[in-house]
Order: structure tokens, then C-alpha cells, then sequence
């Protein structure tokens, strides 16, 4: 049993190289657009500027086949299992990436420290609950 | 385009009502098993009881086509876009569940508070960065 993934936006970023890209938004992500498509606009009708937010992607990019990494692509750090690490080469590639709205204009939201590639789809957004990811 | 998503494992809950299930783990979610897929086993090599993670499932009794909900269920509530609302009905219905790993036994893991019915696909594990999610 497997289910579909529909993108509901695309990430527009200076960040074009993953091998470049900090490892986590807090290190130095960029600010970023997410671009949704019109059929998901009216879900968008309450983001606000200022509002702290989860963005979730499709790490389209990543190797679905690797189970184990040495964590921040650090060769002398111990192999480790993936569901112990944050690496994009995982099993199902789901990027969660804390972010900050800094413009909402129609269907484009402006977000801050985004580490995601450009080009790499949007698959949701959930407001943060309790402080952080 | 879309992207297929395998989930890796399910959650064995004595939760199986989704109209009676918390809406959030920390206002009461039950111990619960993740039964993980031998297929992902390796992945698992470095959970260790103790450890606060993210579970990442995919809700796969949610209604996709939905995006505004009355928050909470609460028709009083404003109807309000699903991007700025935790409703499992959502177009890409992932759900990110912050608990604690009580147990580790083979390719099971027992862990706290985890508000997601019996039967749902398990699809990711991340640990917990910093404190929340």
C-alpha cells in the first residue's frame, strides 16, 4: 500500500546547490518564497506575517534507499541509523523546516531560514504549537 | 508529479475511534507500538529508550479535499484555512507526533503519548531538535 504525495507549491530559493545548503534553517538558511497553487489558496486565507509555521517538503532530491548516514555527511562520525539523524536520505524524504512568515502576497507567503533547494515541492504547512519542530 | 509514499511501518494503539482519539498527544494521547517493516530495520539500529523523536505518519482516514475547518471541531470557531490549523483533513494529510521512546524490542518500538488510531501508517522518525516540534 503506498499513497501519492500531491505538492501544493514549489520552494523559490537563491539555494540552488543541496551539497552547499546549511544543514538546518537555523544555521543560515536563506529567505525563501513558497509558491502554492491556486487550487490550495483558500487554505492559505489565515496565514499571517509573523506567524511561526512548520513547512513541510518532498525532499525530492534525496536517496530513498539509504537506512544508515554519517551524520552532517561528517565520514569520521559513527554510520547511524536514519531514524536517529535528520538526513534527507531516508526511506520517505519529508522535510519539516521551522520558518517565520514575512510577506504573504496572494498565493506566494515569504518565509525566513529556509534551507530547502529551489525548485523542491511543498507538501504542507502547520502552525507550531508549543515553541519549535 | 506526484511522490509515492511507502509507509515504513504501523501504529498498534488501543486508540480505534478517530472521533474519540485526543487531538494532540500531550492532552492525553495512550502508549502506543510502532511496528516497523524488517525491510527498514537498520534504520532503527540507534533509537535508545529515552529518546524524544517525531513520528511522522500519514492520516490515511483523512478527507484530502478539505481546506478550511471550524478549529477543534468546534462549529462556533471561525472557519479557518487548514494551513494555519493542525485538522487531519488537509490535501497532503501527514501527521508529526512528538513523543517519548519507552521500549525497544526488534523492530518495535513502544513510545508515550501518541494520539494516532490503530492502523495508521507510520512513514518517518526523526529525532527532536531543539525541545519541541
Amino acid at each position: 500500500m503506498t499513497y501519492d504525495v500531491r505538492p501544493v507549491g514549489v520552494v523559490q530559493s537563491p539555494l540552488t546547490d543541496p551539497a552547499s545548503a546549511p544543514k538546518q534553517g537555523v544555521e543560515g538558511g536563506p529567505e525563501a518564497w513558497l509558491a502554492f497553487d491556486a487550487a490550495v489558496a483558500f487554505g492559505l486565507g489565515d496565514l499571517r506575517v509573523g506567524d511561526d509555521v512548520l513547512v513541510l517538503t518532498w525532499l525530492h532530491l534525496a536517496d530513498r534507499s539509504v537506512l544508515a548516514v554519517h551524520p552532517r555527511d561528517d565520514p569520521t562520525a559513527p554510520l547511524t541509523g536514519v531514524f536517529s539523524t535528520r538526513s534527507s536520505d531516508r526511506p520517505n524524504p519529508v522535510g519539516i523546516h521551522r520558518v517565520r512568515v514575512l510577506e504573504v502576497d496572494g498565493n506566494r507567503v515569504r518565509v525566513s531560514d529556509l534551507e530547502a533547494v529551489d525548485g523542491t515541492p511543498v507538501i504542507d504547512v502547520k502552525p507550531v504549537i508549543d515553541g519549535s519542530r
